[in-house]
Parts: structure tokens; sequence; C-alpha cells
């Protein structure tokens, strides 16, 4: 990520990653002036832990502050952690990675407003999260059909019933999600899911497996998914889904280009005025 | 974590985890205690990257360092962190978690010799950690059957063809695993997988499904795993399956014990003679 960062970013970081406290600062310095460009445009945003969890520690204290910056400014922050475990190391996961936390050296740390996370362990890896989510007012997008081609390999498999793998991830995902507490006031549930803009077939289906997830829609944009594309994984009233684009966004420049962040700006704007066309 | 800590370790380190350097000093220093306990006594620890996430940047730093202190005890590590995701943040991860690594803030890290990650995304998410580990000649294990009761919802369903969707994963895992330059010399790929201790009757099949996989075995001691369930992890010859267990050991002992290493040895000692026993 550092190599594709703007000029007038990396130029004011000594050059090349043998700090990681260097390559840390300058991931921080750029996310902040994306997150600037886009603040007015988007409600929410999603950053990546392993951009900067490549930089170790000093890394990971970044990535934490780009997410205290977003919330600073007003946005919904989804942290895109992906992680996925059982019993207590799911709960340790929550708290480090979602909860509102923070200790007298790091300084107080809201947390994302909702993570990522992977359910292959099955419902006892995502419940630790769920509870730590329901006492913090947060919410979780588990993983039920991914935008990239090797997803189908094992998501599209079928079942001896006839639904696939990612329908049965469906089907589990609702079940958890409908528990006592976990619906919020507009009748959708803490317990969201991921499912790819580049799957419009399945993205039908499931929306009607899981009327009360949000939808974290991944894949639009660089990846290929269009805006008629993702109309599926909302509900009837346009409501359920939160469409992401990453590369096509934040790389949305000339590395040379002093003024990159209008070009962020303009992708952002684009990309919005798709959606909603496709969703009117 | 912090409050399982034995007294004379816990009482070095300020009382309370206010702090996250205190309580990630803390984690160190019982981490490299209990592996100077087991180093004798056993080839290969498994550190849980959770624990130390819950405490944030300090809290990873310590991981990063306890891996290190037990690559210089002669032990093998697998950093057990089950990342997944897609393309280039896979990479970034496999960077991150598993590459020997460093800059010159952070000084030169070993890396784990592998890292456990999670195959639910596809092989297009599991391909660049597998080119990191070949490039470090390092290993990884794909989770295919964990050890939770929960995991059975997911893992344990049938697909039309009758075979479960861990039987899926591992022809995934064997097929991926086979790839040129992920052979070793004694015939197994730097491509291995989870099989938990609890589920017997699956192992059997997958090991058929998974000869060339090195199994990583939880699930052993704490979540009820017999030495005698194990046994069908292991190829015929004896070989190919690394039991693990974690609560039953770190924890083996009396919080206000001044000696509670000699508990620890212990537990690892009877381990080892159970699983020698069951395997001979």
């Amino acid at each position: 990520m550092f190599e594709r960062l703007p000029d007038s970013v990396a130029g004011k970081h000594a050059g090349s990653p043998t700090s990681a406290a260097v390559a840390a600062d300058a991931l921080y310095d750029f996310s902040v002036r994306v997150l600037r460009a886009v603040a007015d445009h988007v409600p929410c945003v999603k950053p990546q832990s392993a951009c900067f969890e490549r930089y170790l520690w000093p890394g990971v204290e970044a990535y934490h502050k780009v997410v205290r910056a977003a919330k600073e400014m007003g946005l919904l922050v989804i942290g895109d952690a992906k992680r996925g475990d059982i019993g207590l190391s799911s709960r340790h996961y929550a708290h480090g990675c979602l909860a509102s936390t923070g200790f007298e050296d790091t300084g107080d740390l809201p947390g994302p407003d909702a993570l990522t996370v992977n359910a292959y362990l099955g419902m006892d890896g995502i419940e630790p999260f769920a509870e730590v989510a329901a006492e913090q007012e947060k919410g979780l997008f588990a993983l039920v059909r991914t935008s990239n081609p090797g997803g189908d390999a094992l998501q599209s498999l079928t079942l001896g019933d006839g639904i696939s793998v990612a329908e049965a991830v469906a089907k589990l995902i609702a079940q958890a999600g409908s528990a006592a507490g976990y619906i919020g006031r507009e009748g959708y549930s803490l317990l969201g899911a991921v499912v790819g803009a580049t799957k419009p077939r399945d993205a039908q289906r499931l929306r009607e497996l899981m009327p009360q997830q949000v939808f974290l829609v991944p894949g639009f944009g660089a990846q290929g998914g269009s805006a008629e594309d993702v109309r599926a994984c909302f509900n009837a009233d346009g409501q359920g889904a939160i469409v992401t684009a990453s590369r096509s966004i934040i790389y949305a420049f000339d590395r040379d280009d002093p003024d990159w962040e209008s070009s962020v700006s303009r992708a952002a704007v684009e990309m919005k005025e798709q959606v909603n066309a496709a969703v009117a």
C-alpha cells in the first residue's frame, strides 16, 4: 500500500518504509486525507486492517487512530478485520477490534461501529462477538457470500437439501441474529452479512433468507460489481444494504497530482450516484 | 487472560490492566516463563494472537516478541491468528503475521514458522498466504474441521454428492497444497489443515482426503479430546499430526503457587506421554 500513496503524501514520510513508524504515519496521513475527501459524500467507511497490520504494531496503532479520526468526522466505521475464533478468543478479538476501549497509555478509542467476522467456526464463534456488540450497541457483518471468484468453490456448493453452502450460512446468521436484544428499532439485527456485489443471482435468495440482516456489499468497482448488480441486496423499500468500494475510490488519482483528493471525492460522488440510480 | 496470571507474575506488573503496556508486559513475562517451562518437553508452541490483540498495539508488540522468544528457545512456532481475506489483503496479512520481517524501529522479527488461516473465502484467499509461506519456507494450517461444538452446524452439513462441507474444504486444501513447490522433502505440503481432536470419526476420512497435509489438532485437554481420539489424525507411520493443548497446560497451576512453572512442565510432559502412548 505504501507504494501506491500519492507523491505528496509519501514524500513527506522519508521515502521508503524501512521504519514501521514512518510507514504507519504515511498510512495514517493518507487515510485521514481520504476520509476528509469523502466525508461529505458518504455515510460510512471500511478501513482494511490488513493494510495496517503489515506494518506491525506501529501499523496497528495507526489503524486504531484512523478509526477514531473517521468517527470524529461523523462517519460510521466498519472495521474490516475478518476475525474469527471461538469462545474466549472471539471475546478477546471483540474487545480488541470492536469495542470502545482504551488504556491510560493508548488513550480512549471509540472502536469501529461494526466489524467483519468469519463464521466458518460456527455460531459459538460468532456469539461472543455478538454479545460484545450488543453491550456496545455496535454491529457485525459475517462473511456469507464473498465477492471474489474463488469463493464459489466452497460457497456455491449444493447441499443435499438443494441449498448452497452460502445459503446454509445465511440461515445460521438469520437465526443467531434474531436473538432477543439483537434486533434494533428499524427491525434490523446487529448481526449483518457480507454479500458480494458480484453475485447478483445469489443476492436475491440471500435477501429472502436474511430479511433482518443489513448487507455489506463489497466488490463494487475494481472487482467488477455494477450498480445494477447490487440492487438485489436491498430490501424492497430501498434500505438494508451498504455498498462499498475500496480501490476504485482510494486510488482514483495520479500519484503526481498535487490535488489528488479532488479525484477521490469525485470517485465517491460518482459511485454514490450510480448506486442511488440503481436502487431508485 | 490477565485475570488468570499467577500472582507472582501479575504482582510484578502493577495489579490491574489500566495500562496496555503493563498488561502486555505481564503477558510477555508469563508467556516466556511458560515457554521456558515447556521448551525441553515439546517441539512446538501455538501462541493465540487474540489474547494479545485485546491489549491493542502494545499487545501486538508483545505477541511478536513472544514468537521471537520461542524461536530463540529452538521451538517451532505456529501463530494462531486465523487470518483470512483475499488478494492483496491476504498478502498483507501474510507479511504481517507470518513472514520474517522487521523495520529499523521494530528490530528483526523471525515471525512464526506457520500460521492458521481461514479458507471460507476460497483458494484465491489462501494462495497469497501460500506464496509468502513458500518464499519463506514456512507453513499454513487452514481450518477444515474445528474442535468446537458449533462447528458441526456448518462443517458437518452433507453436500449433494454425499461428502460433508469439511470434506469439501479438505479436497480444496489437498488440491491447492499439491502445487509445484509446496511439497517438502518428507512429502508433506506447506499447506496443512486444522482438524479438531474432538472429531475422531471425521478425522479418519479427512486423513484419507489429505494424505499430504500435516494436521494441527486442537481440542486436546480442556475441550475434551482424548489421546485416543487423536490417533486417526496421524498417518499410518505415526507421523503427520501436531496435537496441541492450551488451557490445560498454560493454566495448570494454582495462582498462589510460587513454583507454578513446575505444574506447567508436568502438564506438558503428561500430555506428551498420553499422545505418544496413543500413537505407539
